[in-house]
């Protein structure tokens, strides 16, 4: 078999996914069909193929060469882009291990590697140097085609480091990387009623991929996955159909499959002071590398629709403790009024119940803790007992997760009227290293 | 457990999904909120919340209200929609058996009240008459509440009866049926290197929901999966995040996962000639009502990208037939020139190998058959192997599975070079019956 390609991390300035760049005019005529011909109909194509990336993108969609009328997220920045990004619409999330046999060198260049790709898909390039079509004709292409032509559509790819990257089950400190694991980067503790999957859960490295278009999310995990080839594997790998959270002030909260809307108190972009204070990592003595990075929370929660389903609108409302409607709190006023925890109607009962998942959940009970949550809707298709395999697929990005999660969840899990409701079965926690400036690679601050 | 509602199938004047209907203001204050404060932020958030609906949707999803500015497909008509529809972008497909206590008439009863509902939902209401909002606060509400304010970008909803609908695996005609098999209409063959999931095929009836907005097809099955609760249960489920067919000549042609342009000579609604020819099923004397109807074959195909993305550019040209960059036949021209077989390269070989896919599937060695494809890629995250379990939903829709799958699809399992990377992992044939005026139900023609 013919090896991966493995290009290097400086060729930024390469050939586009869609062979566009008017000006690399360079290839050869196969087919009797001239580059420029191509490029034509397969920008067609693509304006019509992949509906999925909204409105700008449509007008992106329409030209054959990546160009400002693209939507594209800069790749390099202080902070990586896909945590405060304005959240796309799908994902594709993927875990990977190193491979027993990839040496600290592996693990450098392989990070070079995947940031050379990042930067070039993000910008709506392939993700190799030549890209999907003009590489040499007897060689597999450094691109695998299937986004040709279609706008990135905002793709971000964030990575980060797992806690078995530091030092693995057995405690082997197998990079050399042990002395700066952050205190904080530990596997997450087992929460009441969590029924895990390991194969479903945890991971060396993690690559999250937002697009509003589906097919670019999974070129980029794809085309990630085979150039870590031979020295990290894919884990294990989630689609997200919809997104859960709103990150900006411009996106409107969407719904959840119990057909509320989902993360009306997660922190937006433009609240910049309680960014600062709840999703960037807090300075650790054994991880300056870490400043300026977060920590990824990942939990896939099962969510028993069929059941919920089953509830009046008033139970679930009290559930929820807050109107299906508007998501506004049932002690009064619009989605984003504070709720009044006190305020008691008939009976002296308060009206957000004590148990509800917005009691349980608000920072006023988990001492003042935000999260900037960048969940996402899944179906995996459906079980054997016919029901859907339905839920949320939970991100959160916060700047320690032993305040910031752990007692959140372990108060949910244990307290929370939703928790019937909903069954943790996929779990991962990892580093997120800061932002690169271009000639840098993702995590570089880690092996410096 | 409270029962799940059975919305009959006449009431179709209902009051929105989103209690949108602005005349229709009957709403009980909760949570001090009018349902007309409600709307405006209901159809805000939803206007940002999906964007995988393209910038026609947009339009729509940023008013609260459906109306003439959300994209609909007429549900009535004389064919089901969603054959040759212009295929949406995603799909959320579902194949039923009715439950063993189910009678005749819950089987009519259930294509009653899911016609009610298809009516109801690809207008941009809730699954039920009342909605996920309005109805009674102390019952379950009877719509899911994930689509409140979505434009249904599209949403078609197509039904169909598989054999098994009429002479169940022990040949018992379970619901007086049997007398109206159509011939065609048999258990599909095995096929050479099938590898079928006996959970992933087949069903006695079968659910295609298309749309350019998934959440409002996953809501489409959730919620036609609900009404049919008693009567019939999912037997297994299929989302497609991105199209790889077109069924008009509006949309040019998408990529599947091998990076190639697929379905180059699928047929397009225009053509209604060969439309006429290829797609609608042939009169059968024992199968008069499927007059107006089709067949659907749906087949899950895994594909081995990994050991795809091994090959050459060359080599992938080679087994296609046509160039990666335009879908150009390799005797030349563009995408829809037609190949040229005979032409002949250096040393005489033919520049489309005879194995290749092209000349395999082409309808010149077909007996001219042709077909309308709606296929989709679909990724159900990664396997043990840590591969992506990515690959091919197929979909067409034919006059006559004997003379337009099977034998295609027989030279194809052993003669095409493509064959070495697919593994046809789930199968299904199922009668589509013709479409319906407004107050019939889907499959009237078969009980008559």
């Amino acid at each position: 078999m013919t090896p991966s390609p493995s290009p290097s991390s400086s060729e930024l300035s390469d050939s586009g996914r869609a062979m566009a760049s008017p000006g690399s005019d360079n290839s050869a005529k196969r087919g009797g069909l001239s580059r420029r011909g191509l490029l034509g109909s397969a920008g067609a194509g693509a304006a019509v193929a992949l509906a999925g990336a909204g409105a700008m993108a449509a007008t992106g969609r329409a030209q054959a060469a990546s160009g400002p009328s693209w939507s594209t997220v800069a790749f390099h920045g202080a902070r990586q882009a896909g945590i405060t990004t304005a959240a796309q619409d799908r994902l594709h999330f993927a875990a990977f291990d190193v491979l027993p046999s990839a040496t600290r060198d592996d693990l450098v260049q392989l990070l070079k590697d995947w940031t050379a790709a990042a930067a070039r898909m993000t910008s709506g390039n392939g993700a190799g140097p030549t890209g999907p079509l003009s590489g040499p004709y007897d060689a597999p292409p450094d691109d695998t085609g299937e986004a040709i032509g279609l706008d990135p559509a905002n793709l971000t790819i964030t990575f980060g480091f797992g806690p078995t990257l530091f030092r693995d089950a057995a405690g082997a400190d197998r990079f050399g990387l042990a002395a700066r694991q952050p205190d904080a980067l530990t596997r997450l503790p087992h929460f009441p009623a969590d029924n895990l999957d390991p194969a479903g859960s945890d991971g060396d490295l993690v690559v999250q991929a937002c697009s509003n278009d589906p097919q670019v999310a999974v070129h980029a995990i794809r085309n990630l996955t085979r150039i870590a080839f031979g020295r990290a594997a894919i884990r294990w790998s989630q689609l997200g159909f919809g997104r859960t959270s709103s990150t900006s002030t411009t996106q409107a909260t969407p719904r959840n499959l119990f057909g509320f809307k989902d993360g009306t108190n997660s922190l937006r972009a433009e609240d910049t002071t309680n960014i600062d204070a709840h999703v960037w990592a807090r300075p650790e003595p054994r991880a300056a590398w870490l400043e300026g990075g977060s920590y990824l929370v990942a939990r896939k929660i099962a969510m028993h629709v069929e059941t919920w389903d089953r509830g009046s609108l008033r139970e679930q409302e009290n559930i929820i403790g807050r109107t299906k409607a508007e998501g506004a709190p049932l002690s009064g006023g619009h989605e984003f009024t504070a709720p009044d925890f006190a305020l008691a109607g008939r009976g002296g009962t308060p009206l957000v119940d004590a148990a509800s998942h917005l009691a349980i959940a608000h920072p006023e009970h988990n001492n003042g803790v935000r999260m900037l949550r960048r969940g996402y809707n899944y179906v995996d298709g459906s079980n054997q007992l016919g029901r859907l395999a339905a839920g949320l697929f939970f991100i959160a990005f916060v700047t320690d997760p032993r305040t910031h999660y752990i007692p959140m969840q372990t108060a949910m899990a244990s307290q929370d009227l939703l928790s019937e409701y909903l069954q943790h079965i996929g779990s991962g926690l990892w580093a997120v290293p800061p932002g690169i400036a271009e000639g840098e690679f993702v995590g570089q601050s880690l092996f410096a």
